[in-house]
């Protein structure tokens, strides 16, 4: 039994309540309290000393990233974040000053999306921090944006540029938290994630849960200048096409429209946020898998996401 | 700047917004989400290998300890709970039966208390396993029981008995969750808390909150077996008054309600519950500290909980 297999036996004997509309698999849990207007949305997310970040990562940008990996979360169900919990396990020889710019940084995000950080716990984890982050949000009653809804024919989103996350962006993104309430708020938009995986693995998860399949255009791909700047400097580094496809921690919005919204969704948007792109990059087809088309014709990708160069 | 200032200094400075009626600082954290007739709680906490439970103890023990002590928080705010997400940092060679030993704890404590379990993370932790639960509870408005209401004249009661929890009771113990919401239906209580710390540091918490002291009669602290068996077989150990005084993780209710209910909240117990004890062990009074009053008179207890002997 691999770690895919555990998990999926694990999810299915999970405790359930009336209370949940969505348990694990989604980007929160979805639940029911009885608020006539909203559902609540609900997540976790940890980051790692050493897997997240480095060791000398500056702590400010550690504090940001670990709660904006979990607004992420929140803006990829199109909701709002309402208040978060912050566990920091910690060695013992911890400087103060580090906390305290720890705190700086999540305190920064979460007053610019007017989150409460409402508690949390310090413990103890003598060879490595972790940073641990639990976030309660909203979503009106019809407008949560699961992975499950993409239609064969939909148009296939994507917000910003993508790859070479690792150079800079998986500490400083802002979370698409405004983009995507207005993309539901607007249009009816199918299936939503937020990319943290890379866009290959992440748009599986929207066809697995879609039973669907995806044809990507190679040329529409939005690359990001990281990307291209880091396979200039270095041949050994992946080519920018297959970086913008594989690279994780894009946090960026992946989702679908029906192909009648396409061009207004796009219209619409160029009004409302001129300095973010969004660019339609493929379709939602019949069958399953993903097909990456360029002027050579078209090729699968394989379930790790790597493109058969030929 | 110590720990404890450390997070004082950085409590002040926590992102805030309407929704919070009470953050840092008390059992859970209170949010006011709209809900007509309930307040939500919030909380999380985590147990780490090697502190919380040992390389060696039974993971569905290690499940149990670290859902059982989220809930014993909602305990502590007479609320219910409704949900928990499960973050879970491994170390690379985990085996699955582990992994399902342990959720196996974990659900069966939360399907007898109708908890669902809506997802979580799983990451890495390559020295120790880590554990951190986040639970969403919700409680009837104006029916929350936080530290900060206990008054001079008060009774203060404690559930069950005291002391000796690492023998085993730690992993073991059940939250009080009935009782606490029974007793927050039919009576007014001040201020209430879960024993996580031993007696005398809790009963602290209650007394800074509320700005009162406590006078503690001796001989009413109901003493744990295990307590009394421990000091018996190892004169090294604690005596048994001082463990029931110190000892961490009872997970038992202290909560203290007006003088004039003391004997109808006794009364009303046996019936209710007459396998668990209750016990009214002092008073609460004007000023500050704890006074433990024995046949030989009234002596104060440290700040860290220790008795002077004499």
């Amino acid at each position: 039994m691999n770690e895919f297999e555990l998990i999926n036996r694990l999810i299915r004997s999970l405790p359930t309540n009336k209370s949940v509309v969505a348990g694990a698999g989604d980007d929160c849990a979805v639940l029911d309290v009885g608020l006539a207007d909203r559902l609540l949305l609900f997540k976790t997310d940890a980051v790692v000393e050493g897997i997240h970040f480095r060791s000398d990562t500056p702590p400010d940008k550690i504090g940001h990233k670990a709660l904006g990996r979990c607004l992420s979360d929140i803006a990829a169900m199109a909701g709002t974040p309402i208040a978060a919990l912050v566990t920091l396990a910690l060695h013992a020889n911890f400087e103060p000053a580090f906390i305290e710019a720890l705190y700086a940084g999540m305190n920064a995000l979460a007053r610019r999306h007017e989150v409460a950080i409402v508690g949390g716990e310090t413990t103890t984890n003598p060879e490595r921090m972790l940073l641990s982050i639990a976030v309660l949000g909203s979503v009106p009653r019809g407008k949560a944006a699961l992975r499950s809804g993409a239609e064969a024919g939909d148009a296939i989103f994507v917000t910003g540029e993508l790859g070479g996350s690792l150079t800079g962006k998986h500490l400083e993104f802002e979370p698409r938290l405004e983009e995507a309430r207005w993309l539901a708020q607007h249009f009816s938009v199918h299936a939503m994630l937020d990319l943290s995986d890379g866009l290959a693995g992440d748009l599986r998860h929207i066809l697995t849960a879609s039973r669907k399949g995806a044809e990507l255009l190679s040329a529409a791909i939005p690359i990001s200048r990281d990307a291209r700047r880091s396979a200039k400097a270095d041949s050994s580094e992946k080519p920018p096409l297959l970086a913008a496809l594989t690279d994780g921690e894009d946090f960026e919005l992946l989702f679908t429209v029906a192909a009648r919204d396409a061009v207004p969704v796009l219209d619409a948007w160029k009004k409302q946020f001129p300095t973010l792109a969004l660019t339609c990059i493929g379709k939602i087809i019949a069958g399953e898998g993903i097909t990456l088309r360029d002027k050579d014709g078209a090729r699968p990708l394989t379930a790790h996401g790597y493109i058969h160069f030929a």
